[in-house]
């Protein structure tokens, strides 16, 4: 079975409450590579992954580097968690915009029932001068019963405050591995859809991996389904709507392969990408030239007015 | 054994404050077909099942296709979640009524001990302009325990607001499959009387299965009795008591048979359908067309005052 | 071992808040057989068993049905679920008293841990114009520990309100049954006094039933008690100590059983009857027939002053 | 090896705020046998053990015998629930003190993860014009994380209102019976310290039981101590610091067993003691005279001023 | 592979609101040795381990026995949980300073899924003249998901009230066990960057121990890292930030291993020792003495300005 596109997103922005609308407007197109991009930087994985993933590029260890970098290299904003931006963010404030990643937790616990339960608050975000927040929701999770309430209040906080809702949109848990993977194109357009449907104004995605053996898990028709890299990515930004996507890196991949998906996921009608290790596991020039990259390609492949 | 039949409904919206009389009745009267009939379109598959439904009319998965056709074909209302709606309700305010669905679950974990969480809240509904709110309760669920404390909060918002409370009333969990099945004539009856026990408004049920092999699992006396489809569906209804039901469509059948059963139904003294695969899972024509019958089928065959 | 009795139960009215002895004065005097007795018709078997317990008289199917037995018999109140009070009740408002039953569980998943939760409030029961609320409390279950907290808010909120508090006091669970069943003398025994010590103004109780095989179970010196079931009945009275004791009836028993044990109750120092299936199981003529009889044995053995 | 004892505890009533050293000086000096100690008489059985515990004296059924008893006999004061209070006290009211028991449990089920859950509230008990309240923490319970969070709300209501927090502090579950046994010198001396550091004014203790073969289950040093009956009391008593003791008496024992462990707490610096099937399990007569022992020995064997 | 470090931290006291810092600055400078170290003196083991801590020193299980070493020694503060300081000390207000314990556990249950929860509040150490709080983390525990909200509750007190927040940062559970441990250099590098993300002031840590065999079991690149133990702990220190660290002692060592880890600490950047059962597990004046020679050793190592 073939897929076909079919959708058009109209504007988000249109849609938004003043205070959402103010803030993310100045994530688009004040800080960053502008022109309705989004370019951030996430630093959450000390406590996602612990220190292990600063040893490839030791001075990533002190969020000064990730701070600088962010403020330096121009980028759209930085995402990290309540202590991190309580001590580090002060002397970057109203120079790098801050996302607050609400809710973690640390890789130590198998992750069959995961669920992130939030360490700090929208109203923390408030104070700190936040434009936004981030939301880690493990779609698909055995318990997305306590997922999906935990959410309700952070996005009702949201609308309240009018603070931007960023999704960081996991397919996790034992459930989701039996029926072809947390990584399968099934389960990212799912979780696509699911985020969008439970209000996030940004879904953060991974790549779709397509992988004929284990897709045959899948629902149909995925576990069917003849489609390019290209034409998944582009599925699951349709099934986030009205709602802005970006792409997730991972773990580190080469440059070519980082500028490609970096160009699929614009040509797919993404706003943009959320990188990390890509980025800060380099070392300072390296980091900058690679940076530099990146915000042309999302600039000159944007193809969607948020 | 045979079964007979002897309630004659009074009226609902007599019972009603004055706020939830006032919305009930733009869904009954206002809009839709009228005459006191409801024909609602869901569009919350998107998170229980995922967009797999959307491959079988990809123009579907674009939220502007239900809401477009709601509009224009002319639907008592659209039943969605509050990120859809959020996103997609603000173009079609006041053009088409809202039911803001609260509660909601992927299909990714299995569903044996089912609970349905909500995302959402009746103030949400209350924000958005909604005329009703729609609840899942999974009766019968070894956790209906957390599920009657959930619903509890949602019906004194409900009763507090002037909001109408759609309960649909779906058997779940691993014991009710031990016990002929969810789609039994036991769960059914069941799940019509329980929904109303606990102040449902409008009810949405599932046409029961008769399977004579199924049912002898069931307790006295469903496990032997002689009943035809639509005295099963009859007995249903009546269980609901002043409660307006409307028959759910679940996927899709051919259009023989989702007009009968909505004659079913509105002889058995239902007000009316909820039928989604159905109907978007259609070409946009084909879609118009059909639901044209329906509207007729439920004016023409509508036996209940409500 | 044989067991003595020693107690003369003082007034409970005497000990109540202005606001409950208005209410429960109402029943035990003003409606009803009167005389400090109470004849109270319980309808939530359609939450607790379903709607199979209405085909024995399918005309008691419709909430009418008992609404109209218990304003045309003269019972002392009716009691019944949220969502049937709001419906049915407003048609018989002053005409009987309504008591409000807070919790309830439908009978399809297993009741080894069974607790009943609350879908309405004290509140609820206020704005109704209700006399009096139900709570089913399950003696003994592994969760009684929730359940003591839940009934906590539920008797805070009836001595706030000045609202009687009715205690269905079952045991259950799947310790119970380890120790002689639910229904042993030991378990109803055990069953009264905790009602009675967690506030109960009137408690439900079940007949408890003597076997000897299964007593042997019992604690001691319930394993080798040598009692008549009237001496079980009264002990299990005085066990509740000032708190009224009403007698519950189960499935349908013969006529003459009935009867004797109402008067079984009574001569124990109990307060009234309540019961279901016993009566709106019957046709309307021949349930108005034993209601009267029942009426006449309550008035006639009535031996405490509430 | 033995052990040594080093401390000599400071007066608890120079910490305590006026509301708790009011309330507690009336027990200690006003009412009982005065001189500083207490003398507090328990009927909470009906819960913790249901009726069976009443058959050796069937007149203490009736919740009156405790009362009168406590009265006539001149009690520190009486603990029990909250029904029991609320319908036994008020004629008790300003005669003898009230300790309210805030949480209790059957003993149906099991114990292996006890958590005793409140059913009333310090602020009932300040309605009813109690003296102080009683709690039961589990030490060592696998739920013990849930009872510290429990206490905690009791513990800080009780400094609020100035309430005297009674702790009976009984080691409980699965875990303490692999490490020596509940009432292991070990257990009890834990006991007796977390009950102190968690806040109680007064803790309740039972007698640690030695024995060798059993203790060599518990950590070190506690496996190889070499102590009497004596120093054993005396060091539980040590551990709970300037919080008072009181020693509970359990199943019945005879007089002189009775009156020996009365001295042991005193000698030992404890405050008094908390008999209640010792005493209530004997006629009348026999009640008061052992009585009227205890109290004598009480008066003559304190050591501490509280 | 080997590690290099890169880290030179920035002021901690700058970042921090008026409150923190004044109540931080109290202990760090006015308190114990000064020079912005940190000496403190944890007695919590009672809680944490029972009595039996106090068997080798008999005085030191008299409260008063670390109070006066606090106060007569020159200690930074003094930390302990509620019921502990509320009876203790009022005697040494203004004397030494106070840091209430606000969560505990015993350690009779396993800790597989270990939780500790709060026994007391913020408000409660405001109450008290507390200069801060102390939290233990159960880093990498099953039950982080509680953890995270419980701690985030604490963390949003200490902000609003201006409570300095020290953290014991402990990895626990059976997970960490598959992953090299409890004590593995993975483990407290992956506790002391949570701590630190997770709002952290303080950051307790243990020190990690080097284990070639069962570090294998750690992530990469710890399972073939070669580092001395000097190493490790400065890349403990620097993976908590800007958070100050003060080192634990666990269970007693020799003295000349004492004082040699903590020089290490002092020199590895961190802010200072809190050494319990080494320090009270001493006669009086060897305790005074060992003491002295820490003070030095802190003043003179001393490498971070806090």
């Amino acid at each position: 079975m073939e897929i076909t596109t079919a959708t058009q997103q109209k504007s988000l922005l249109e849609t938004l409450n003043p205070g959402k609308r103010t803030r993310l407007r100045r994530l688009l197109y004040e800080f960053g590579p502008g022109n309705g991009t989004l370019m951030l930087l996430p630093i959450d994985q000390g406590v996602e992954h612990g220190p292990r993933d600063f040893f490839p590029n030791p001075a990533s260890k002190d969020p000064e580097y990730q701070f600088k970098l962010a403020a330096e290299a121009g980028y759209s904003a930085i995402a990290c968690q309540i202590g991190f931006a309580q001590r580090y963010y002060p002397d970057y404030a109203g120079v790098v915009p801050l996302i607050l990643k609400l809710n973690g937790r640390t890789e130590i616990p198998p992750n069959d029932n995961a669920l992130s339960t939030c360490n700090s608050t929208v109203e923390d975000a408030v104070a700190l001068g936040a434009d936004a927040v981030g939301y880690t929701l493990y779609v698909g999770s055995p318990r997305q019963d306590e997922d999906f309430i935990q959410l309700r209040r952070v996005r009702q906080d949201c609308d309240r405050y009018g603070m931007p809702l960023i999704i960081w949109a996991y397919p996790r848990g034992s459930a989701i591995e039996k029926k072809g993977g947390r990584d399968s194109f099934y389960a990212i357009d799912y979780a696509a859809r699911v985020a969008m449907e439970m209000g996030a104004d940004v879904v953060k995605l991974n790549m779709p991996k397509l992988d004929p053996e284990r897709d045959k898990d899948s629902p149909a028709p995925y576990n069917e389904l003849q489609v390019t890299q290209e034409e998944a990515i582009r599925h699951c930004v349709e099934s986030a709507g009205r709602s802005l996507v970006v792409l997730s890196g991972g773990s580190k991949v080469d440059d070519e392969k980082l500028l490609e998906q970096t160009r699929f996921i614009m040509q797919a009608g993404g706003s943009g990408v959320i990188y990390g290790r890509n980025i800060w596991q380099r070392e300072w020039s390296q980091a900058l030239e690679i940076i530099e990259q990146i915000k042309e390609t999302l600039v000159s492949s944007v193809t969607r007015v948020p």
